[in-house]
């Protein structure tokens, strides 16, 4: 049987997704949950990748079982399995042939922001603190300009194993409830740390260091030119869309 | 000086307000703070001496120094000199006679719960998890009889220090954002884990176990009747109300 598994986790004291010897990952983490409930090694694949300290409250991960499950008994065995930073929310059977990652139309992130003087003990695990005044409406303006097919090498950190850097943003933009700035991004794929360089250069550009504009960026295609890395702690993948589910 | 600080702390990993020897508490931390600052021992006084693992997002806490200082001065270097998981967002002069404590005219505290099947990792600190279905209508109903003034002593602590049981509600309401309850209780003052009390008396309402109905408890005025203790990860100290604020 093909199972997909939704999950939730904190992603702070976890050394990112994949698989590691002697570190604490949550792909570890599920497959000795898995193999203590099957008796034997499970391989459990991820729609995305998951560096250290991002954290999720809409992964998708597949496994297969050679005996039949009832999904919500499998869902319950693994919550009792696992430690209280990760989660399964949901637990459905799929077809053979679904692929978390290559099935996917399409994955969300939100980035969080804590703007204020102060940084905030409750939101520090799941926030950047940007202590200065940040101009809300250039910053807006420039994540407008995202929107769309581009070549986003200018965002690609070294070591990105992707085919091509061409990638179609779905969403762009940012919300405020208080002191918390949301940035909301939906693309058909990210490069490697996309989502936070994007995020390094909008902060930058908030700040009056750089000028509201992105297009000069994205034409360059020279990573250099974009912002600081923003740190991981502030990114969490919230959604990973399929066709079935649209 | 006379100063009064606004705090924010997550309990998790305090021994509550109140100074402990050996023990980490939010009293001890900022005590520590200021003697480093002002080179000699300072005592810190607090609206409410919140229990181990309750949060604050507007604790209120005063002390006095010798020589004057410049409030926002004050409030950098204590937040230079304290940990990630307290904060202070405030510092500002008060008169003489101000007390943290006597002057108040009320407190403000939400409980959250977390009301769905599975945990959730990101809210586990800060949250309650009630994985059963809440009719939140009843609790509702059942919250509101607690408006106005009530002998409380059935939702009194045993060791609860106060000369009377007579409190003044002014508010008493949930509200739902998704899977999140929270619950909003405003009073003149509170007895020794009345809230705690109280939400755990309306998580037996909501669940069915318990009838619909606070008055009863009321006037029984008898700690046996009523409910478990809500965990105090899910509180939180929102507001301190005092009457030059107004």
């Amino acid at each position: 049987m093909h199972f997909r598994m939704t999950l939730e986790y904190d992603g702070t004291d976890f050394c990112g997704w994949q698989i590691q010897p002697d570190e604490r990952t949550v792909q570890g983490t599920l497959e000795t949950a898995l193999e203590r409930l099957l008796g034997r090694s499970v391989r459990v694949t991820a729609a995305g990748r998951t560096d250290t300290g991002v954290h999720a409250t809409g992964q998708v991960a597949c496994f297969r079982t050679e005996r039949d499950f009832d999904p919500a008994i499998l869902r319950r065995a693994l919550n009792a399995l696992t430690p209280p930073d990760l989660s399964i929310t949901r637990v459905d059977f799929v077809p053979e042939e679904f692929d978390p990652r290559r099935s996917a139309t399409s994955r969300r992130y939100v980035y969080r922001l804590w703007n204020r003087r102060v940084s905030c003990p409750l939101w520090r695990r799941f926030s950047c603190h940007v202590p200065y005044p940040l101009a809300e409406q250039s910053m807006s303006r420039a994540a407008a300009e995202l929107i769309g097919e581009h070549d986003f090498s200018s965002f690609r950190a070294a070591g990105c194993d992707a085919a091509h850097p061409v990638r179609r943003v779905l969403r762009s933009e940012f919300s405020r409830d208080g002191d918390r700035i949301d940035y909301h991004i939906e693309a058909t794929a990210f490069l490697r740390h996309m989502v936070r360089n994007i995020v390094g250069t909008l902060i930058e550009i908030g700040s009056g260091r750089r000028p509201a504009e992105m297009h000069h960026l994205l034409t360059a295609r020279n990573r250099n030119l974009a912002g600081a890395t923003a740190p991981a702690r502030g990114l969490c993948l919230v959604e990973v869309k399929y066709p079935r589910d649209a």
